[in-house]
């Protein structure tokens, strides 16, 4: 059928191409189906969507994604991609080859499956899982599919947590010790989801974030590290397109997890990892069993891609940090680097530092670096390079102007700081979108607190935003006070 | 957030709206996220997609499902329906509750889940199978949504086909004997999906298909059955919207194709129903004994919704009758009632037939009622009812006029007529939109033929279509023909 394409934008997510009714049935298509794009001697797929109005009989609708064809073309229908009898074959719980997963991972890159298909791959890891076999495939598939930078040195490290853990900001301390020690750390980082803020966000409130592979190699070249937006640069592409389905279901099967994070860090050239796996209630990560069982998945995978790969189980089941929310964490962030700031910050930071550090066979201590004030320096530098102010001071980053101090209720011991509350809090207060919007927390689980003791602080930058954060607070206690003779009884 | 809300038309599958991608970060909502909207003291809630163009910062853009939704709305982010917390239980393989179940099929019916979580269920379902309470509180929950039909009368029969055989219109046939009979049979089918024709495509050959409640209650009133459309009344809603995630990826699990069938069949108001289970190699049941499991599990929960349910297990290989396409299998239809037609269909049609007027414990068979003409009769009388010309002669029935026959390459037995690429090969010719294109087979598996030997009509409204189709044939061979002594003999 000869039809004329035209662009039209009705969201981002996947290459869908609108159809009149009349031609769809004309063609035998139903909406989600695939048709066959012939255009400037070149074949397209797109996803089919049906309309009666927005796209007369005798056009094509073209999306963005698809935003390259125009004019005159040719369309069919087309067969349903093999990678569908696969992923069909994974919900029977048969184990999938090698060739097999490439095919997945191969048509999800070229968008070829749609979200109904993307979903039910996704279901069918999670209920199945993945054996070691099948996570190093796809974790190959999916370096295969995107960039990769080459570094042309013997030792490249980087660094990963698992999520999950509210403020957490560990990663550009990480940063900046071991790259004021002389190691390389490209280090590439998401924004928030569903977190209250991402690395990516945070960083921003120091520097720029988004760089291209060239422009993070002159950075680094320069500085020996960074803290870039991963989503900028096109390495594994194929764990942003499964991260979509994800998301919507809560959905996070260790082998994907793995796949996931590995294949970022193969395709950024590291040679060595260390891995941070926060385990405990409200964590990804609900049991230490089950945090080793994921910390021997990820040096066996990590082995096979010829890294090497140092896990670090921590305790997750509280905030890390005081701040939460971009500017909240970059304030820290900025106090743990210049020798003060959350002590758990900081120690976490320097251990993990350190299994780097170790990695390289360096004698000097992550201990040292921060108390020498060469971390500080090492982490100004990087921002210069990235357009930012080197001699930007923890008082610059001032939290949004509207806030509001919750008090203790009643006096006894912090029991729970709900990783998940405290991260919606801030997010009802505007983080991550507004980055001076967020929460800092006044205690950690364990500390005595009497009736009208402040337990956290929200910031917001709109007025009505603070108001809806503190109804959430009112109704969901992220922050929970008993008296200490119950403080050790969870439920009865 | 106030947004202006206009309507805007990009497809015809969900709840969606549109937001420009500077009030979603505002909202912190993300694509696939749910917005409740308060709108004229009502709250409907909104599937999120997210725009940098089509509609401005300040509007929300309103697909067609919620058309009635215009001007000044109040909107926010809305939390996640509990459903989606019982579909990933069901992902754990943890046996859903009623309530869980009900709440699941209220969210489906209500649109609040979105593909991704649509499709996980059904890949739950699929994966970890149903147990017969659950198939039963789905059924349930199915019918307790949809509208449904009084009859006022103790025998109300029905019938179903499980799917999965090209032609097979045995439908209209057993409808005419049984109304001829003086049972009630308001008989709603479907219209093709994937296969070349539905019950309601052949139907619409000679009539008027799209009925409301009101309306098929008079013309059964008037002749005692019906054929016409299910998707123009609203019985067992949320079983259409289900199989929108099933098609993509041709998922028919056999608890939800049980709590499909019976919570149509209840909405309808039977109570004593036939289901035809065919089974074979390439039938949609692969074996004898899971057809007998399947059979057992309808009766089963058949009982405990009031119904009585017989199940005949047929033949389900090769295609019954021999016209595929709505047109062609009109003409089948009409013979048989006359007296003449395709053996298989008759005697198909006539025994299931037999089972709904022994249930009702009459005295006539099937076969004398077709004999003496009733039958057609009252297939005429039902053709007028609904608006068709009763006066209708199979020579009326014309078949595309573009139309090549397929011959025999070689001499010997046939051994397979494919149901999948006889179904696609009248697909490609144009059916079931055309609806005179079509396939029509001149033999059945086991007729011996000599080189040269006609073995299918392929019928054409459009000659492009015919080449289309053709080409099919020549590559996939639908009808195979080996040399006698091969023809035992499946794969070397």
């Amino acid at each position: 059928m000869e039809l004329t394409a035209d662009e039209i934008d009705i969201g981002t997510r996947s290459p869908t191409v609108l159809l009149n009714s009349i031609d769809a049935s004309e063609l035998g298509v139903h909406p989600l189906d695939r048709i066959r794009i012939r255009h400037d001697g070149r074949v397209t797929t797109g996803i089919v969507e049906v309309t009666d109005e927005l796209v007369d009989p005798g056009s094509l609708g073209v999306t963005r994604p698809l935003g390259h064809i125009t004019g005159a073309v040719e369309v069919s229908i087309a067969p349903r991609p093999d990678s569908v009898a696969y992923l069909m074959k994974k919900l029977d719980d048969v184990e999938l080859e090698m060739g097999e997963l490439d095919a997945v991972v191969r048509d999800i890159n070229n968008d070829r499956l749609n979200d109904v298909e993307l979903s039910a791959f996704v279901s069918a890891v999670y209920t199945h899982g993945l054996s070691r076999e099948e996570t190093m495939c796809l974790t190959n598939a999916m370096v295969d599919v995107g960039e990769t930078i080459e570094w042309n040195r013997d030792l490249v490290v980087d660094k990963h947590s698992i999520g999950g853990v509210a403020g957490n900001r560990v990663t550009p301390i990480v940063v900046a010790i071991v790259a004021a020690a002389g190691l390389t750390i490209p280090k590439t980082s998401s924004r928030a989801v569903t977190s209250a803020a991402g690395t990516a966000d945070t960083m921003e409130v120091f520097c720029d974030v988004d760089f291209s592979v060239t422009e993070i190699k002159s950075i680094v070249g320069e500085t020996n590290g960074c803290v870039v937006w991963g989503g900028a640069v096109n390495l594994s592409p194929v764990d942003d397109k499964i991260i979509r389905a994800e998301t919507p279901l809560s959905l996070d099967p260790p082998g994907q997890v793995i796949a996931s994070v590995l294949s970022k860090k193969k395709s950024a050239g590291a040679t060595n990892v260390v891995i941070d796996i926060p385990y405990g209630e409200g964590a990804k990560v609900e049991s230490l069993s089950e945090a080793r069982e994921m910390a021997e998945d990820f040096s066996h995978v990590g082995t096979n891609l010829g890294m090497e790969i140092d896990c670090t189980i921590t305790r997750g089941e509280q905030p890390i940090g005081r701040g939460i929310g971009p500017t909240l964490e970059a304030r820290d962030v900025l106090s743990v680097l210049e020798g003060s700031g959350p002590p758990d910050l900081r120690v976490k930071s320097e251990r993990l530092a350190q299994v780097l550090l170790d990695a390289a066979s360096l004698d000097e201590t992550a201990v040292d670096i921060v108390e020498s004030g060469r971390a500080a320096a090492k982490f100004r530098e990087i921002v210069a390079a990235q357009n930012g102010d080197p001699d930007v001071a923890v008082e610059d980053l001032e939290p949004g102007a509207h806030d509001s101090t919750v008090l203790a209720g009643r006096s006894g011991v912090i029991t729970h700081v709900d990783n998940r509350h405290v991260n919606e809090l801030a997010r009802r207060a505007g983080a991550p979108k507004d980055h001076r919007a967020g929460v800092r927390l006044e205690h950690r689980v364990g500390d005595e607190v009497q009736e009208g003791d402040p337990l956290l602080t929200v910031y917001a930058e709109k007025e009505e935003k603070l108001d809806q954060a503190l109804s959430f607070a009112t109704q969901r206690k992220p922050v929970r006070v008993l008296p200490p003779d119950e403080a050790l009884i969870e439920q009865m």
